[in-house]
């Protein structure tokens, strides 16, 4: 009888289950509450926080007191830096341990490496800090010279949103999000670039910050900047293409284009908005679930099948249909198993995301099915985008998106790995070919 | 300078290419038309017939002439035969020559197995027109003793149905579709029985009927079995769960049972229909969706990515959740190449159908974008059931329609591979991973 014990993928798992349960507690505490919050809101509020996705149930300002606030800000901060610290780690074991090329060091490995991972996790923390207080200090100048804020109204609400918007979590301090400076090049294109760097990953962060020096990037961050640039330029037109004359009509040309890009980058996991999304075409949401569901880059904040899996994606198709035997980029070769990896992770989320969708459309047959897909594209990319049914959804169709959003946040592969005992066949077989057509 | 040559891949595109504008030219000529039919409506109607999909943009009884509708007729008789003999034929002898193992001696093997083509294709004519002969015959019976028909309209119509039952081709001679026999599990059961059989391929087709004989199915027949009963059982259940007291209704608990297990069958290619899709349920849209996407099984008339597809897909995923190194079926081991080819096939097919969805809306900014995405996976599937807008589109979406009827029919790889030039790269680089998340 084999020993229980909890593996990598469970300990991921129920740590994070047991913050958000910890962050629903603290919300449903007297002094967090104005109103009464039920237990599916506070989870809802603590999951949506603590897994930078903002989607709210609840009205954030009129539900919860300053300590409340308090709460879902450090829930953002911390499953912020908690993602990146965790992804960055995981990825870099992997590199290292596969450089080895020997998987018995890798428990050696781990020991040695814990000054490592301490200065990594250190490191992480004052890029984000660093980052973060260099936008909340040019916000803050900006609000009270340009719209005559009062300092500490200037500051809070500046500091509010810097984290949110370079941790991706989209959470609105305004009121009424972006939709106020749809004519403000300075608010929108800093916020952009807040949430472009928080997006594109710690890993290639560093690199950008050391080219000037090393004068060299990785292929992991070439693809990555490459893959974003594309994702960002691709959604702009669409964007703009789909609507010119609709939900940005009364826009001038220029107007239009910032706000089609503001839209590309933030459907793209933080989840802002400058345009309603609610106003929009139908065309412009299948867009938007399509850059939500791909989504940021890895070792990032990001949710979503990630930049990286989308161009192995490409590479694997454009290998197969070309009759390659090996995928190869900038002069390198990738392995296959993760090419086949990024094919199931793309299959997996879809199925997630349908999975959910339909059992969501039986307890909500009144809810266009449009909407119910994109509300969970939105939650499985940790997106927060919305096109406005999340506040009169039922609690069957919140517990759903609380799954999807948790899915989403630990990893289709983490989630399911935690679920089964991974073991590994002695048994060879003989191989036989089906016919799949 | 490389030769210029036709490939096989190019040869099929080019194959249904022209017999597509055969088909409608024919359909142009006078003697076919009733009334005026445009280009692109001729060239749908045959692409519709010849892609055995069954979608119809103009009313075939009261546009064509008899000649026009005997056109039509040969066209899926050709088309649900064309398809059944190759996809099987390729089969034959991807599985000779991988058991041969040896790559050179494939030219060698095709010139001395024409004689076994041979005998597959008239394999193949022999074992369609006994079926729907016995079929027509039953039809014909139970059409003039239950209702009444003249014997000549009985065996017309039972002919027709038969063929356009076998071939999954979807074809309504009714004028309403079967739904006239909502209440007849004679007449729904038998079609459905046809379309099982037609659905599941000619190679299982032939291992069942001498089952009897050998005692034994091969791997591909029982997963394409399994897979077959599971997915008419789970798509019933569904059905029956969601339309239950919707679109069935008026009907007694056993006639929503046979109805939700006929719209099941249909929906994985056949494309008839004994209760309007357009009174269904949005979600039930979506479960037909997906039924339409996954499609019949290999070496059928029916589209989709394939049972077995599917089936790999699941087993793949299992494998890598649990960490196992080969993917293991029925004490066999099933080779990686077939797995990533699965995958592949779902997320190319997923993209062809997103792509053209997206085109289609730029068009059609008033259809909702639900009916737009089931109206091209009935394409993509060569399925042919519609929410109801075949009628009502304009050019723009028929074209993009003809396309993905095209590429659904010839298969994503063959349309891909026809279109570039395959080489083997003789340089191998080194490997370096990247992050994918
Ligand atoms: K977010
Ligand atoms: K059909």
């Amino acid at each position: 009888m084999p020993r229980w014990r909890i593996t990598p993928s469970q300990r991921i798992a129920l740590g994070y289950a047991g913050l958000c349960l910890v962050g629903a507690l603290l919300l449903l505490l007297p002094f967090s509450q104005k109103t009464h919050v039920s237990v599916v809101d506070a989870i809802f509020t603590s999951a949506s926080a603590l897994f930078v996705t903002g989607l709210s149930s609840v009205n954030t300002l009129h539900t919860f007191t300053p300590v409340g606030d308090l709460v879902i800000a450090a829930l953002v901060q911390i499953g912020g830096i908690g993602i990146t610290f965790l992804s960055t780690s995981f990825y870099l074991l992997l590199g290292r341990k596969l450089r080895l090329g020997d998987r018995r060091l890798l428990a050696e490995e781990r020991n040695s490496s814990t000054r490592g991972i301490v200065r990594l996790f250190r490191r992480v923390v004052f890029f984000s800090f660093g980052i973060e207080g260099v936008a909340a200090l040019m916000f803050t100048l900006y609000l009270h010279f340009r719209y005559g804020y009062t300092w500490a109204k200037a500051v809070g609400i500046s500091c509010f949103h810097s984290i949110s918007a370079f941790n991706n979590a989209g959470f609105d301090i305004w009121g009424n999000n972006l939709e106020s400076f749809t004519r403000d090049p300075f608010m929108l294109l800093l916020t952009a670039l807040l949430v472009i760097l928080g997006g594109i990953g710690f890993v290639v962060l560093v690199e950008l910050v050391r080219y000037p020096k090393q004068r060299r990037l990785s292929l992991h961050a070439r693809i990555v900047l490459g893959m974003s640039a594309l994702l960002l330029a691709v959604g702009t037109l669409l964007i703009l293409a789909f609507e010119w004359n609709k939900s940005m009509a009364n826009l001038s040309p220029g107007y239009k284009l910032l706000n089609a890009f503001f839209t590309s980058t933030v459907a793209r996991t933080a989840g802002f908005d400058s345009v309603p999304i609610g106003n929009m075409q139908e065309v412009t949401w299948l867009i938007l679930i399509l850059l939500m569901f791909i989504g940021a880059s890895p070792g990032s904040t990001g949710g979503g099948i990630k930049t990286t899996s989308l161009f192995l994606i490409l590479k694997t198709v454009a290998a197969n249909i070309r009759g390659r035997s090996q995928i190869v980029s900038g002069h390198r070769q990738i392995p296959w198993d993760l090419s086949q990896r990024s094919l199931l992770i793309a299959l997996l989320s879809g199925g997630v995301v349908l999975v959910c969708t339909l059992v969501d459309a039986a307890f909500e047959p009144n809810i266009p099915i449009i909407k119910i897909i994109f509300e969970e594209v939105s939650a499985y990319g940790t997106v927060g985008l919305s096109t406005g049914i999340t506040g009169i959804i039922g609690p069957e169709m919140k517990w759903v998106l609380i799954l999807t959003m948790y899915i989403g946040r630990i990893g289709i592969f983490t989630f399911l790995m935690s679920l089964v005992q991974r073991s590994q066949s002695r048994v060879q077989y003989v191989e036989e070919r089906i016919f799949i057509g």
